[in-house]
């Protein structure tokens, strides 16, 4: 038996695409500590510091605060499963790709989803979700993203929350792309369940997803009618291994060596602060801003609604998307993100997300699109 | 705003418990290089060859060979929500606590259990199983644990197989930790769903989840009547991504890291070669046989079932099982498992799994353990 494959050694590439971003060599030399026992009280404190970093960059107090076990993806399915019980009313705010993914999760979990269409590049309009909770009462539930990243579009959740609450609705809240990279504030605009992800503004690894539900998410939980339909992801038992109050029962095998880098990068974020965070990813985009207006290229969300971590602009006309891509990608190592959905073909993605959220990578990015351009 | 949350460093253990093993230098140093984009195409380069390596561990041709994002229970529940219709009558064989947790994906997907139970410590019955699929025609589906993780016995995974099959039923297979660490055929053996983890005999920080699904099983998945409940694990989207047709259609954000870190372990499981690992395995497993038997410290289970990689021996009559388990951590820092379930408090499970499966290992076990005792 020979299949002759050997190590893999990966390139340094500039990570500028929609995620995942560029990771600190501190936070890659996390993921590379020795592998603890996942019962192993040194482990165990380890979490604990976890879930109070976590309650920091979420602006939060929830208890019910942790890193689900598996991508954004699961971390948006673990809010639906355990929230959405068959027959709910749930209304879900469109303007990206994301939105359309909710709609999938509410369904199979047996509910039925009224969607609210807003175009994609534009944010959710919350009159049109005033709108949608008017007409149907029966709805228990409103589900939205804080921040598109299909679009590098931004929504007003404060408000979609506040509409929401009026109307006696819970909230689910995708904040893959915002946390950390943008203000947010779980606690203040008072998102009932929140998911995000590893590998965006944090700058960890991709493969986990940070969550937290507040006291009225979690009562909606434990007084469901129905067992919530996925074993791996039934918040009543994972809070059994996650739950700070000494006793670990075990659940599943949590990624160890992936949450030493999720520890790393939130203490990263713990040392720069909050604020400092978010008005250096708006610095670094406004100087990208200036640089791709310069040469002509323009962006395809108003102003107000952009995203500081994710420029979307338009491919100039007569210029071959997937040939700039790879030019970039060989001979500058550097990943752009092309559009995804209605959006492919149309629209470069370009992060400064997290560690990439950097003045030289904005002086990079210039340089090599006018080079290959 | 001051946590005052400093970088962890963890300590080097020598893990012999269930699970997480010790890993290596060399998967702890490849999970630290660089980070790629998911899209890369390098990286789906490595994708590709994981996928042959996996075929290799596996033995077996399938196409549908990959891992799945998330740890073994997510594994679990991939096949699960799958292979399960609402209304299929699955037989679950259950002789410690994975059966259980197959009997709750089973539930959850809306299908109905028959529980085949034999007492935990032993080896699945095959003339029980024979007995439920007479008695159960209509069942579909049969389900159990090749080796048992809270007890440390092996079944006769090719018998119970082809029983199933001479009653028309599909086989969903719980290899968590016999991969690698004791012979497993999956194609000759005729298994049609696998699932696996990667913190066992792998020896790859734990977080992933091998799998593997037969034409058979994937026709199923095809010709379902109703949608997949998990979006996430929904194969019919996984595949879109891991798929070798080299158009890689984006589905989750790939655990870019962690998937180093298994290609490496996979990689050195090909140079080591499956039958010389399957070998080394025995070898040390009979080594700590005689150590512990000549300490008085008797196994639990009959020899013929015994799992060379894991090692269930009865607490000696008078000791204090979690004051000897924390002074072996403390003192020596080794990690052996506790008891799981009905064997709490009665067994010690102890691991000799992958990189953990080396002589130097039980002769530190054995000599931490004649200090404590």
């Amino acid at each position: 038996m020979t299949l002759g494959i050997t190590s893999f050694h990966a390139p340094k590439r500039t990570l500028m695409g929609p995620g995942p971003s560029d990771v600190s060599d501190r936070v890659l030399k996390a993921m590379a500590r020795p592998t603890l026992g996942h019962l192993d009280p040194l482990f165990v404190g380890m979490m604990d510091e976890i879930k109070q970093l976590l309650q920091y960059a979420f602006q939060t107090q929830n208890e019910l605060t942790f890193a689900v076990s598996a991508p954004g993806s699961a971390g948006m399915e673990c809010c639906f499963v355990n929230l959405v019980e068959p027959g709910d009313v749930i209304i879900v705010c469109q303007n990206g790709v994301f939105g359309g993914r909710m709609r999938e999760n509410v369904e199979r979990c047996g509910g039925t989803a009224v969607m609210v269409q807003d175009d994609w590049g534009c944010a959710v309009d919350p009159s049109k979700l005033e709108h949608a909770l008017n007409a149907h009462p029966e709805a228990v539930l409103v589900a939205f993203v804080h921040a598109e990243t299909s679009t590098g579009v931004q929504s007003d959740a404060k408000t979609l929350v506040s509409l929401a609450h009026a109307h006696d609705c819970l909230t689910i809240v995708d904040t893959v792309t915002s946390l950390v990279g943008t203000p947010l504030y779980v606690d203040d605009w008072g998102i009932d369940a929140i998911y995000s992800g590893s590998q965006k503004c944090l700058s960890a690894p991709p493969g986990l997803s940070p969550v937290s539900f507040n006291q009225r998410a979690a009562d909606k939980i434990r007084n469901r009618k129905t067992k919530i339909q996925s074993w791996f992801l039934d918040l009543n038992l994972v809070m059994g291994y996650w739950a700070g109050d000494g006793k670990r029962a075990y659940h599943h095998t949590a990624p160890v060596n992936s949450l030493y880098g999720l520890h790393e990068s939130l203490v990263m974020v713990q040392e720069e602060g909050l604020e400092a965070a978010w008005t250096r990813h708006r610095d670094n985009h406004l100087a990208l801003q200036k640089g791709l207006e310069n040469m002509g290229i323009h962006f395809v969300v108003d102003q107000q609604y952009r995203l500081p971590q994710l420029n979307a602009v338009a491919i100039p006309n007569g210029v071959d998307d997937a040939a700039v891509r790879h030019r970039l990608l060989v001979d500058f190592n550097l990943e752009i993100g092309s559009g995804l959905g209605a959006l492919a073909g149309k629209v470069w993605r370009i992060g400064l997300m997290g560690h990439a959220s950097h003045p030289r990578n904005v002086d990079y990015c210039l340089d090599a699109l006018k080079a290959v351009l």
